[in-house]
C-alpha cells in the first residue's frame, strides 16, 4: 500500500490537527501520539529498538530524549541500525523553516538529538533552511526570509556542531549553488500529482503554486546525488531524519518517490510537540513571546514568563496541594525538565516530590528557571562566538568527512 | 481586468486548439488568427505599428517575416518602439523546449527574428531552452533533455547571434548557476494560485506538481534581476519577447504578476504557426520525420519530402490547373516559401503565375526544394563550426554588451 494513503480519521481522533503547518490538540496532555502512530502509518520507538540502538553505539547510554520517549515513533529505522551495526555509511539530515530570529529552546530539540547522533555515530550530516517555505506561506519578504536562515544558522552551529561532518544550506541560496538539487527537485516533482498533494497536505485550487511544488524540496536533501560534493557518485546512501512528527507527510510522499527514482528511501525519528507555557494543547507558536522560552531570553525575562505563565498541575491551595500533590503529566514546568534536565534520577526525585505534594509549584518552577537560565546563558556566549566567518564555512558545499 | 483571463471561447471558435503543448485547426487554411486575437486579447500588428517600427530603425527594411505579417500580433510592444526611438535599454527574450535532436526548419523562425531584432536594435539577448520542462512533460530522462538543450544550443548559434551580446542557459545547469534565478521563480510562484494554472494552462490534479509549477521558470527570464551578470542593480528593463502565439499563456501570467513585483512587464511579438508539410490543420511535429524538413534533412530527404509530402494547392490534372490556376492560400510549397524567400519580388511572381495557373506545381516545389537545400546546406555547415568551446562561451553566465 502507497505510504501517502494514511487512514482516514474517525470523529474523535479528528480533534487533534497535526500537519507541517498546524498542530492542536483539545486535550491539556496534549496530541495523542498512539492514535497519531496508527494514524499515520509509522511504528512506535519501542524497547527492542532502543535496546538494539544501545547494543549499536557501544558504552555511550542513549539520548534523555531517546530514553524518555520523547522521540517516540520511527519509520524504518531497522535498515538504518543495521548500518551501523555494519559500519556501512548513511548520513543525517534535519532542517528548519526560518520563521523569526528568535527560536525558542524547544527548537532546539531536532537539533539537539542530531548532535548527539552525530557525536556517537560520526556521520555527515545536512540541514536545510527552509527560508523559501517560508517566504511563501508568511507575509514575509524574500529579503527577509533569507536573512533568518543566516541568523537561525548561526544559533544552530552554536550548539556544537562539526564543521568537518555539517552541511547547513538556505535553499535560496543553495538551489543557485548546486545544479544537482534542482535536478532532484524536478525528478520528484514529476512523479507527484496535484491530487497526491491535496491527499498528503490538504492543497487546494486557491494555494499558490509555489505552495504546491515545494514538498518536492524538502524531499530532495533525502537523496545523496543532491550532494554531489559530499557523496559523489554514491547514489545509495540512505538517510535517518530526526524530526517533529508533524514533518511526517512531506517523508511519506518522499518515500513513496523513492523507489520509483532509483533512490535509498529515508528513515525517520519522530519526535512529539514541544509544549506552549500555557499547556499542552498546542505547539508553540514564535509569533507569541510569552508561549516559550526564547533563546534571545534575559534570566529575569525567563524567570518572569515561568512564574507567570508556565501552566501549573498542582493544586488550588498549599494545604490541598500537601495532601493530593501535583500533577506531572500538564504541569508544564516538569513537562520542559523531562525534555532539559539530563539526570535520570533527579528528574524521578522531582516527579516523586511533586507528584506526592512535598515540593510545591514555586520550588518546582525554580529548578526549572535555574535550568533553563544556564541553558539559554550558555548558548548566548555560544552564539555570540559564532563569526561570519564561521557561519559562512557551515554554509559552503564542500567535502565532509564520511 | 486580468490579463490571465481571456474570453471563453463559443463553440465555433474551439474548434481550433492553441495552448503551448497543442495546436490543431480543422480548416485547410490553419489557426483563424483574427478569432484567436480577440480570444486571446492580444493585439493585431498592423500597419501603423509596423510604419512606427521602420521609422525607429531607420534605413534597414523590416523583415520579411514582419512586413510578410508571419509576425502578426503583439502585446504592449509600445513601451519598446518608445525606448528604441530614445535610445533607452531593453533587451530580447526567446527561448525552445529541446524535445528533440533534430530541428526542423520551422524551429528557426522565433530566433531568426530574434537574431534581426539583435542586429538592427544591438540589444542584449537571453534564450531558454526548458529541458526541465521538456523532461516534465515528455516520456524523457533527464540525461536525455539536458543533452538536447546543449544539441539545439549549437544549431540556434549556428543562425549567426553575437556572443558579446547572446546568453543562451539550459534550466537544468542555470538554476544552480543563479540564485537569482529560482528566488524570481519563487516570487512568481508566490503570486500565482492552482486556480489560476488551472484556467490558464488547463492544468489539473492529475498533472505534475512540476507542471504546475512550471510556467513560474518561463517567466522568471522576462524579469533582468534573473541575470544580475548582465544587467547589476538594472530592474527595470523591458523585455521583447518574439514568440509563437501558442506561448502567450505564459505571458499572460507573467505581466498579471509583474507589477506585483515592481518588476517590468514584458512585451511580446506573435508568430503564426509554420504548417506541417501536409498541410496548415496541425502545427508540425518533431517526432514525425514526414511532418516537416530537419535540418539534419540530406539534398535527396529534402527532395524526395516535398515532392511527396508537400500539400499541393494545384489542380489536379494539368489541363484544370492551367485554366484555374493553382490556390497559394492552401499551397504549403507556396507558404514555405512566405516564410524563408527574402525577396517579395520573387514571391510576387511566384504567386502570381502559380494562381494563374502559368506554374505548374512541380516547378513550384522546384523552387522551394532548391531554396530549402540551401539554407539547411549552409546551416550545416554553419553548425559544423560550432565547436563545444563557442558553445560553452555562449551557455556561459557572463556580463553582456548592454
Amino acid at each position: 500500500m502507497s505510504e501517502t494513503a494514511p487512514r482516514v480519521p474517525d470523529e474523535a481522533e479528528s480533534e487533534d490537527v497535526v500537519n507541517p503547518w498546524s498542530v492542536s490538540s483539545s486535550s491539556g496532555k496534549g496530541v495523542d501520539y498512539n492514535k497519531l502512530i496508527e494514524r499515520f502509518g509509522c511504528t512506535a520507538l519501542d524497547d527492542g529498538i532502543r535496546q538494539r540502538l544501545q547494543s549499536a553505539i557501544g558504552d555511550t547510554p542513549l539520548h534523555h530524549l531517546i530514553r524518555r520517549e520523547i522521540f517516540f515513533a520511527h519509520r524504518d529505522i531497522a535498515p538504518i541500525l543495521t548500518r551501523i551495526e555494519n559500519k556501512q555509511p548513511f548520513f543525517l539530515y534535519t532542517g528548519r523553516g526560518p520563521s523569526s530570529t528568535a527560536m525558542h529552546v524547544g527548537h532546539l530539540l531536532p537539533f539537539i538529538i542530531t548532535k548527539w547522533f552525530q557525536d556517537v555515530l560520526n556521520v555527515p550530516l545536512v540541514i536545510q533552511l527552509t527560508d523559501d517555505e517560508k517566504f511563501l506561506w508568511k507575509d514575509m519578504t524574500y529579503e527577509e526570509a533569507f536573512h533568518l536562515a543566516f541568523e537561525n544558522a548561526r544559533d544552530i552551529i552554536a550548539l556544537g556542531f562539526d564543521p568537518k561532518k555539517t552541511f547547513i544550506f538556505s535553499n535560496f541560496r543553495f538551489m543557485g549553488q548546486c545544479p544537482e538539487f534542482y535536478q532532484n527537485i524536478v525528478k520528484i516533482q514529476k512523479c507527484v500529482t496535484m491530487n497526491q498533494v491535496r491527499g498528503i497536505f490538504g492543497f487546494g485550487d486557491s494555494d499558490s503554486i509555489g505552495k504546491i511544488a515545494f514538498p518536492a524540496v524538502q524531499a530532495a536533501p533525502c537523496f545523496p546525488s543532491s550532494f554531489p560534493f559530499i557523496f559523489g557518485a554514491m547514489k545509495d546512501v540512505p538517510c535517518l531524519i530526526p524530526c517533529g512528527i508533524d514533518q511526517d507527510p512531506y517523508f511519506r510522499m518522499t518515500r513513496d518517490v523513492a523507489p520509483r527514482l532509483n533512490y535509498p528511501k529515508p528513515s525517520l525519528v519522530f519526535s512529539t510537540f514541544f509544549p506552549a507555557l500555557q499547556g499542552a494543547q498546542t505547539k508553540m507558536s514564535s509569533s507569541d513571546p510569552n508561549s516559550s522560552i526564547f533563546l534571545t531570553d534575559s534570566d529575569k525575562v525567563i524567570k518572569t514568563k515561568i512564574n507567570k505563565h508556565a501552566f501549573s498541575g498542582g493544586k488550588a491551595t498549599v494545604e490541598e496541594h500537601r495532601l493530593l500533590g501535583g500533577d506531572c503529566d500538564v504541569d508544564i514546568s516538569y513537562q520542559y525538565l523531562r525534555f532539559f534536565l539530563e539526570s535520570d534520577d533527579e528528574l524521578d526525585r522531582i516527579k516523586q516530590e511533586y507528584s506526592s505534594g512535598k515540593m510545591m509549584t514555586g520550588e518546582l518552577k525554580k529548578i526549572l528557571i535555574e535550568l533553563l537560565q544556564k541553558i539559554v546563558g550558555e548558548h548566548r556566549a555560544k552564539r555570540a562566538e559564532v563569526t561570519d566567518e564561521v557561519v559562512k564555512e557551515f554554509m559552503t558545499p564542500r567535502p565532509l568527512l564520511l
